[in-house]
């Protein structure tokens, strides 16, 4: 392979002649061998473009940084944006926890890009661009890190998690309406009980995740709060007067969404809650879709021993001679997928308690979880919603069987017979295995005409 | 012990004499000999005392309760309410897990107490009042235990959590106004950085809090819904018409507050994701609660050797020998509070998805749990800030000599004398332990006066 | 109430008079509100009761402490250990985290108490023993507390836990051969699959908790070892020669327990990783029996239209009108046991990891959380082992319509008619809804003898 | 792109030509896009080419293979275990439960790998191998992929963790023999106490992790045990007589790894508490270095402003105006290592106690979870090693410093002039912010020469 030399304060270092990052990058490289190379998640350098050009207009704005310098600022951060560069940013979540070095992977990135840009090649000439002084300019690690975990966050949830949630939200209340009429037997305990419609049972799946997206919009507000223009600690040293609330307003004009600069720049640096806070609405998400999925699967389990209430699409050849077989896939991801949330969840506490002083330094992990959450909870919604969701069927036969060989119908009986005769007519039938209508006739408490009358379970739901 | 014989459908059962509980009480006792008795919270106990008496409104109201009924079990609810039959609920979390029988233990000791009300010797004569068909009516377990629950979370989180997270966040805000003009070094990474007030240091907690409040606040309109009127399965069977959201109404007329009856009952008895939301949010302050208390315990330690630029109030004896070892205990204590809240989190989250069908069967160990974090919260906030925050004073002589041995001042020189010079006027004190202005001085690049003059570490801020 | 006045280093403390500890534990009772009172675990108590007596001894040997005083010291500890005292230890587990206050509460009841037995009246007349000089001697609260919790945490396994999760294991192993030959369809992804016994499907629960024993024993060793003799930073500062090793066999002497003096004291005081180790066995266990009770209640439900292959006890009434309705109130106990378990495990991580310098100052929440979880898994591995497993009962007419239902046997055939008429058979059969013997014979590719001598379940598993 | 067709019993499907893989894999791809592709680790693919070659050899054994086929399918799993088709396994850990698709990835790859390697071109010709009768017979998704996992697992902590943990436990130990005549001042609750060496304090450090090993390799045994031969339901239907221990065999003998086949199967296959064991030991590892690496940037901290006890190697420029502000990035990646690592324990916890009946269905996240905790702290270990651990060096002028200013040296005067006026001289030096030797002289109480005999902080060690 061959190197080019890059230099930094601490001296010369070889860098691969043909990758755009400079000499921190490496060193990173280098210190940082610890799990899947490239780990750091790509969301997090798309936040950085959009803040690392937000910052050129506002330096450009308050006069400190030149039209030219802002528009190639800008046009490597668009190259970025249009994923020209995504194997420039080779670093891992592993390193400092302030980020700083991926800050300054994107640094060293847009200011070679730009010296290319300039029709010139890297490592010859002047710079064009000084990553520190130029690119990084009324910025630190500190308050840019949090500020592109932030984009990157609130776009995740918008783009791909709010979405997914949404979608399958709509299936599971159109499910809902669709089988308004299908009378069932209910289940508490996992016991049977009086009946209810698997339209109303899915209306509850619908309610969990119609609560857990007003949940999660609520945290948005905290989320949309942006530590740029705190710098080093918090107080905004080396920035421009001004300088903070424009700058979020770029941010929110370049991303067209209502980012707002932190009301506390101390708290944006030194604590992470806005990711603890959204996290935990992902964590009721996923604990509401383990519940469901887990429903799903035990409502079509069978085909001839389980409940085999529904069925679901068959995706994949089930076993060869075993028809029928068809097995849970997509609640599977999905509650794999809610296991990992909440184990997430977890992680991102650990990291978000043990701030220190003015900064907490446990910002990628932290932010890498948040994404990975937000990302496999709207991929699963949409791959369950389409793969298994849509084609959820009642099965008819074995909801009405099951429904009329219920011994909690007979709960109708009660105030055209009393509560003794009826009891004495479940007990019978429950000892003997016979239906409720069997031994009602048998008893001769009531005619089988009488009994079709009365015991009407689509009246009791 | 005296005992008298109680019966239930499955035959008789010996009971304490002076007990007021009934049959089902006294099996569950002897099956569920698990840890600590008594240990179903008490608030619960008092959530079910609400809904029971608006129940028995809600019945009498439709004409299927007399008002005499409704008046002797409101009359003993009042009762359990003041506190007066306490001992009387001696059941354990680790029962079943619909509540089942703590369902039974209030209406049997109100149908017990009742029965002594009207003049009558428990135990003897026609019951005054029958604990299901009379004390139970129009409810079930099912929808009566996440009732209470949500009564009990409610409450706890009006009458202690917030006020106490609220009355640490008054003088953490007091102290960042009083402390705004105390200048002093800022850390990152735990080293040195550029300075800020202990004013502004204090704001960013201030803020955690602040954004923990409203988090929390906004679950309350999820936690404010309740299961009272979907009875067994959710469909309601066997309530009057209107009863659901008449009985909430009676309950927020008797608690004071904003109760609505659930949107979907199915969900509401199937999956208790508000208190799994809720808890989210008392987790997200225990993060804020643990960064602030850790923070709080490092700026006070020494008081030699540690940080020492603040001074904590001491309320117990230190070491007898070693004076100004004024032990962070307050502090202590808090972080112990916020590891449990962040282990309750997670035996809710794990409670929380396991629902199956129609009924969530974890719900004394959420109820529990929840009441336990949002006890301890408040209570170890008025407590840090009784005996700790409210008497944080800075020392200042540490403080000052601190900031001013800060090599870090040097960046204010940069715009007088170049970047090159200050930072070898940096170097070398970093080299020879000295200060900047010593070496400032030395080195001829300026005055003491010019030092003094320039390096400001309060326009830093 | 009435009131004497104790003496500290801060001065003067009114405690009430009936009580025997002193200033320190009264301040303590009044500067920590948090959370129900008394929750110090008075396992703890006693762990110290034993070192407390050991230390007596150890002191006494080495020429440090009288042969009265350390005989009063013994006397008191003895009486503590019998339960005499318990209602003398008021302290909450939110207090310092060094458990320095639980430390002095045992410190003063021995004191005052052995000024009783002595013949004084506690606050008259010299003191018979100095709380921190005879008493405390050779001891800090550093060594004492997590030696305390060692003792308590050990004894707790051996007493509760080991032996509890022992009986269900034995139970488990007992129905495995007892259901030896009862064969049933197998369930994998929910889905009906090849046959096994269910002896089988039990001896992977009984294996689960085999394992899980094997792993709890293992942590013992680390357990094992005692803090005690490092006294203030594990330099054992103030101990005579030889103390550590000595004062360890006396708690092993005195507890009949194998316990040593730990190998690295400075780890001994400021990391708890032998509750970390062991408790993560008790997680283990947590996840195991959460499986097995969840796969019985699922196994036991119905009656009707559940899977309905096992029956268990009828421990409660069920639903008055309901015959069958046997809630698995035992399976719902232990899983609920199972989920603060695993919160539990959280809450120690958490304490577990913030050690600073010479000192972890999580130990009262760790130890709490420790006991609590032994003392859970015990009792509810006891309670379900009594109401539950050793009553359950295999429901053969169920377990044999099933696995004669089942469309997986149809793989019996395969060598006997090849791999296309077996398929064709159970395609039918699947469509049909028929049994897999019916259009066997249908199609005329077996006769119903053929098929009743080719597919036998019984040579399946 | 150019596309095969491959079939499935579902019909047809398009894959793209020059891929190994076949139909089933395909549709996964298309079923399961959820997070990133190929996400499914290459352990557990080579863990499948160790078992698919054994297998293939046990088959042959057993005359149901031919010496070809078991050829052809040991020379594919070579070229995998050799890294050469790396890119042929595409599917995500987001799959079905039980992995069954990344086990027909495997079989596919091997058939049509094979087929080339006999000569043949995909698609065209006879199948040289069937991935289900040839190169999965005698085997189920159901136990290879758990075979795969342990097998995986076990490799990893033998080859990353284990190494990486024992590599810096041997620096720590090495580092507190090289320590262990450096006296400094101790810290309790953060606060100054009595001295020990920076050597006491890295054995703590070494003996957790020593404690920390032990402790991961008890759970080695549990992890040895293998499933395979399990095949469908855990009674091993469709395999030749001592199939489970000869497969096992040869698996030992290809890994040279001391696997042994599972005592149970049904545990094996339905239960992975083997994961959960192991990994209880990875969070303790942890938790451990959590502490480790904190106490670690704590005493580094400063350069002025800090504890400033140790220096740690400077890997990057720091700020390039701030002499001396090394940042602790090595700790900031291992802690938030730790994070991940606790975080993944929830995961795994939560994945181990959902299984149902003779199956567990969160396998992919289990093993997913664990590698990634597994080779992370093997990694961050090295890495912190290497650039931490190995370059710390005692900061002996501060040591000196602020072990001479210590107030609680004053401890060894109490036995020459007695407690009281030891305690003043403390408190006068605490009030005048002076030293002990100055007031102790000032007081008359002793000489200065007597000082410097009588208090040594060596001997208080």
């Amino acid at each position: 392979m061959q190197y080019r030399i890059e230099k930094d304060t601490m001296g010369e270092v070889k860098v691969p002649q043909d990758k755009l990052w400079g000499a921190q990058t490496e060193r990173s490289r280098n210190n940082f061998k610890i799990g899947r190379p490239a780990s750091m998640p790509l969301e997090i350098v798309y936040g950085f473009a959009y803040l690392k050009k937000a910052a050129a207009y506002t330096n450009c704005d308050a006069g400190i940084l030149t039209e030219e310098k802002r528009d190639l600022i800008a046009a490597v951060c668009d190259e970025i944006l249009d994923g020209k560069h995504d194997d420039q940013f080779p670093l891992v979540i592993w390193q400092t926890g302030s980020g700083t070095q991926s800050n300054m992977n994107v640094n060293e990135v847009i200011a070679n890009r730009a010296h290319q840009l300039a029709g010139k090649t890297i490592g010859e000439g002047e710079k064009t661009l000084q990553p520190n002084d130029d690119v990084n300019k009324s910025q630190s690690s500190n308050d840019t890190f949090p500020t592109g975990m932030h984009i990157a966050a609130y776009k995740k949830l918008l783009e791909v998690t709010i979405p997914g949630v949404e979608q399958l939200h709509a299936t599971l209340e159109k499910k809902s309406k669709e089988f308004s009429t299908c009378v069932k037997i209910g289940r508490t305990h996992l016991m049977d009980a009086t009946p209810l419609t698997l339209g109303q049972e899915f209306s509850g799946y619908a309610s969990q995740l119609e609560h857990g997206l007003i949940a999660l919009k609520n945290t948005l507000a905290h989320l949309s709060e942006l530590a740029l223009g705190g710098t080093a600690v918090g107080t905004g040293i080396n920035t421009p007067k001004g300088y903070a609330s424009t700058v979020a307003k770029y941010i929110a004009q370049f991303t067209e969404l209502p980012f707002i600069t932190a009301h506390n720049k101390f708290e944006a640096l030194a604590a992470h809650d806005a990711i603890v806070e959204s996290h935990g609405a992902l964590k009721q998400l996923a604990v509401s879709l383990n519940k469901i999925a887990n429903d799903i699967r035990l409502l079509a389990s069978g085909p001839r021993s389980g409940i085999g209430e529904i069925t679901i699409p068959a995706n994949e050849p089930g076993s060869s001679i075993m028809p029928g077989k068809v097995n849970p896939t997509q609640c599977e991801a999905l509650t794999m997928v809610c296991a990992q949330v909440i184990g997430n969840d977890m992680a991102i506490a650990v990291g978000g308690m043990q701030g220190h002083y003015e900064l907490n330094v446990f910002k990628p992990v932290m932010a890498a979880n948040f994404l990975e959450s937000a990302q496999l909870l709207g991929d699963a919604c949409v791959s369950f919603d389409e793969h298994c969701a849509k084609g959820i069927k009642p099965n008819k036969e074995v909801i009405e069987k099951q429904l009329n060989n219920s011994l909690m119908l007979v709960t109708a009986l009660n105030t055209k017979i009393g509560y003794y005769k009826a009891a004495e007519i479940a007990n019978t039938a429950h000892k003997n295995g016979t239906t409720l209508k069997e031994e009602a006739v048998n008893l001769g408490y009531l005619t089988a005409e009488e009994f079709d009358a009365w015991v009407k379970p689509e009246d009791m739901v």
